[in-house]
């Protein structure tokens, strides 16, 4: 997109929307432009009439019965099946339950026991922290493990994979810059020197179609309440290969992961198959919050999703440079659409404060330190209108000055 | 209790319990005698307020801001606090996350860390099974690492214990029989080896008053499911005592036990206190129906709690004995109300067919393999006369022998 388009030509793009009927399944705030469905995705009807049915018929009246009679207890393998309708995964390889952080360490010990002989994970230092955070977790348990990242030990992730390497633990899309992986290409170079690969798909799910079966991947995991609008907290998700699947060893070897879990057995005896990634009681409040904001993308085309996604974030793009230009603002994504997830991050010096002024003004963003502002677009409920409702209110901040008010520039404890 | 009350005497006993009021803040189905809350406790109105509100008009209306503006990022200490009161913790020493199972990893790790000098857990071959599997995990990442269980290494657990052990492993109330452990003699003789201590208080919380600090316990993990009524699969909680802050080193290192979690650095670095133990993101809206269920408990006196829970369990006993005992059933519990957690379990070749024939009949305990019928009584919500009923329709199932019809034989996938 080159030309600047003016509100007629805005409108335009909204009635021609295939996907404008899906807004409406959705609880819309009003007055609220919401950017930040990368952070937390918004509510769904469904997912309200759920999360009540669970609460008031399965939890308040059927109480313990419902494990068998609403499902409860296949609720990880329903769910992670419908995610990996999303991801590109064939049934019976994904599983939902306890977190992205938890289930990176359950993947990261899993690859290792799958190349016994070699010691290196590889990731990057622009990772979302956590992944680094879990790895280091991790190697602290293998005794001569080692943890090797792009941007400190080499400058590309490429360079650092060799056939000492066991796992790459890489993020699809970086939640920062929002810029893309080729996750054939990289999965490809990794298998060529013997290594698995662990894709982070927090920021993939929901947001673009990625195909997990077609790209020979080995594991992946990643968060539902983001782009997949599980909810706050909503458990994340695993995908495992089925190759691998009788292979599987990780050490959060919980009870629900057993292969007879109500035989009430003193040893551990893993269950088949992506199972053996469950561990623990899953919370399943949250769970059939997910289930509800999972029926609303069951219609869904990805490729129509991605579509949309491009042309939203393009149209911010070229907005904000038209409007906003002479105010310092730095573009930190790609600028090519197809090397891009569903967001755009711009930096300014004064980046903390300007978010804190839009976010008074209605416009939702995130601040990523130290100098990013970042805006994530939802193709579900995000209209070109709300695009460029959002630019005429930040061209209006930057112009008038208002983020130099000192409310602004008061940290709170969570940005 | 030795004589055998009649209908009049139980009426005059709900009618001077003291905590009879607490029964009306419950949701219970009609026709419904529940004793599994020790599986999975009641809805309260306020836990159901709290998961609206977390709901509709957390995420549903302020969305991101909530971390801050609900308090979302304070709950898993603020909870923590209200859990502590309940088992004897001073303030700052629990935290609530993740699930049993896996703080039991989180605490194992810890508890060996501690002891970097010794290799050995000490567990019971009668824990509830997911310990065990965990204990199995932690042993699988700790090279020279071995697990001894009582009842099948030595008859009791405390010939288990010398100065090889790292840390005992141990369930305070068991899980099928409720028998009792002494809490302060068995921390003491842990002590008195080097060996710190691991309380498993999934079926304590709630259930009866516990000491830990009191009783110098070192940690402790626990669900919030049963007693506590928190919601299907409720965040669970861990317990470590002050004197081992500083030195927490737990290899599930995520985001939140960060101790700068919004600066993004690339390397973990421990926050403060039992902090540590969190990992990643939680699921708030089933921590929010949580927050409800304890606002529930804060004006619970819990020696009242004990002493009812004592006269419930007595009274089923002594009503089972009197009027059910030409059929065949065997006490599995302690006679001695003391040495008792809140349930009482009978066996009976034929417990799974009669569970289910009491269950067809509204009056709702398990069955634990191969022929345990396990009732839990949870004081807050069961009556005296709760406990008459169910006795006599137990004792109509046995009298006609109305278990042996062909449906109540099969089996479903959980029991």
């Amino acid at each position: 997109m080159s030309a600047v388009p003016d509100l007629a030509a805005i409108e335009a793009m909204d009635a021609a929307d295939v996907l404008r009927p899906m807004r409406d399944r959705f609880i819309l705030p009003p007055g609220l432009i919401y950017l930040d469905g990368n952070s937390l995705g918004v509510a769904s009807t469904a997912a309200f009439d759920e999360l009540r049915k669970a609460a008031t018929e399965e939890w308040g009246q059927d109480l313990i019965r419902s494990w068998n009679t609403a499902g409860w207890f296949d609720m990880p393998l329903a769910l992670g099946d419908r995610v990996g309708r999303l991801i590109g995964a064939a049934a019976g390889q994904t599983v939902v339950c306890d977190t992205t952080s938890i289930n990176i360490y359950k993947t990261l010990h899993a690859a290792m026991a799958l190349r016994p002989d070699r010691s290196m994970i590889v990731s990057e230092g622009g990772s979302f922290p956590t992944d680094l955070y879990m790895a280091e977790g991790v190697v602290s348990t293998r005794p001569g493990a080692s943890l090797r990242l792009e941007g400190v030990d080499a400058p590309e992730i490429e360079d650092l994979i060799n056939s000492d390497v066991a796992v790459v633990l890489v993020n699809h899309v970086n939640y920062k810059s929002g810029e893309l992986r080729d996750m054939a290409a990289l999965t490809r170079k990794a298998h060529e020197h013997g290594a698995l690969v662990i894709w982070d798909l927090c920021h993939t799910a929901g947001a673009l179609p990625v195909d997990l079966d077609g790209a020979d991947v080995d594991f992946a995991v990643g968060c539902t309440y983001k782009y997949l609008n599980g909810g706050p907290g909503a458990p994340a998700f695993i995908y495992a290969a089925t190759r691998h699947h009788s292979d599987i060893r990780q050490p959060l070897s919980g009870w629900w992961g057993h292969a007879r879990p109500f035989a009430f057995e003193k040893n551990y005896a893993a269950g088949e198959g992506v199972r053996r990634f469950l561990c623990g009681t899953q919370p399943i409040l949250s769970l059939r919050a997910l289930k509800g904001a999972l029926d609303v993308w069951d219609t869904v085309d990805m490729a129509q999703l991605r579509e949309k996604s491009i042309r939203l974030t393009d149209l911010f793009i070229t907005l904000v440079e038209e409007k906003c230009g002479a105010h310092g603002l730095e573009l930190e994504s790609p600028r090519d659409g197809t090397k891009r997830g569903s967001q755009v991050s711009f930096s300014h010096p004064n980046s903390y404060e300007i978010m804190q002024a839009l976010i008074a003004r209605g416009v939702i963003g995130d601040f990523r330190a130290p100098t990013t502002m970042r805006f994530g677009f939802t193709p579900l409920y995000v209209s070109y209108a709300d695009v460029w409702q959002a630019v005429a209110i930040l061209e209006e901040i930057l112009r008038t000055g208002s983020w130099q008010d000192a409310r602004f520039a008061v940290r709170a404890a969570v940005t």
